[in-house]
């Protein structure tokens, strides 16, 4: 499938003190902050430069099904791609055999989740 | 500090299974293959355009000092960010409470490594 990878998604376990380092030591501007309902969380996205990457922070709050035992190398949260046709990526993923594992609709878009061979989560969105 | 977003660097245990997994399924391309002898590990850089971010593959070798057992979630190997001077990101980063943990030296350049505060890898690089 054609894709566009859009940001590197890592969990962290105190949203101000990620905030703190990422802004203060590494220099990254907040571009976007949001609730996720859905996963009972929030999320941070930051850049170094307008035209650069993207690094989005997701922080799950207690009782948050996705707030998990947190071990150190637990960081990598998902990875997210850009694709055209959702129906059609996800066709093709399941084909080559990653199914998806997830589905998440919001009030206006929705996106799903497969996993790649070492089962991290790849996030595809339209 | 002055930083800029290089790449998102994950950790991968077969890495012709994950060379397939990104660019047949997610139709990334390789740009660059190396392999890191410090590390005793071998290196994939990938691509959705020329102008997105990049993904780097990193495999470790049986016997590495880096090839530790592996548990779903530890994908995210390390986060890379360039800057104008190591010695003076590295005064930063200490004075900040983010120690410098790990220098590397190539032949030709050198990189060190921060942690977050989830003790996620951090690279700088000159």
């Amino acid at each position: 499938m054609k894709t566009k990878m859009v940001y590197t998604g890592i969990r962290v376990t105190d949203l101000e003190k990620s905030i703190q380092f990422y802004t203060k030591v590494l220099g990254m501007e907040i571009v976007d902050r949001s609730t996720v309902e859905a996963a009972n969380g929030k999320v941070v996205d930051l850049r170094t430069s307008p035209d650069g990457p993207y690094l989005e922070l997701n922080y799950y709050e207690k009782g948050s099904d996705y707030d998990t035992p947190y071990f150190p190398g637990e960081g990598l949260d998902h990875l997210a791609f850009r694709v055209d046709d959702l129906g059609k990526a996800a066709d093709e993923a399941s084909e080559a055999g990653h199914p998806v594992v997830l589905e998440v609709r919001g009030k206006t878009s929705r996106w799903i989740y497969i996993k790649d061979p070492d089962g991290n989560y790849i996030e595809l969105m339209e």
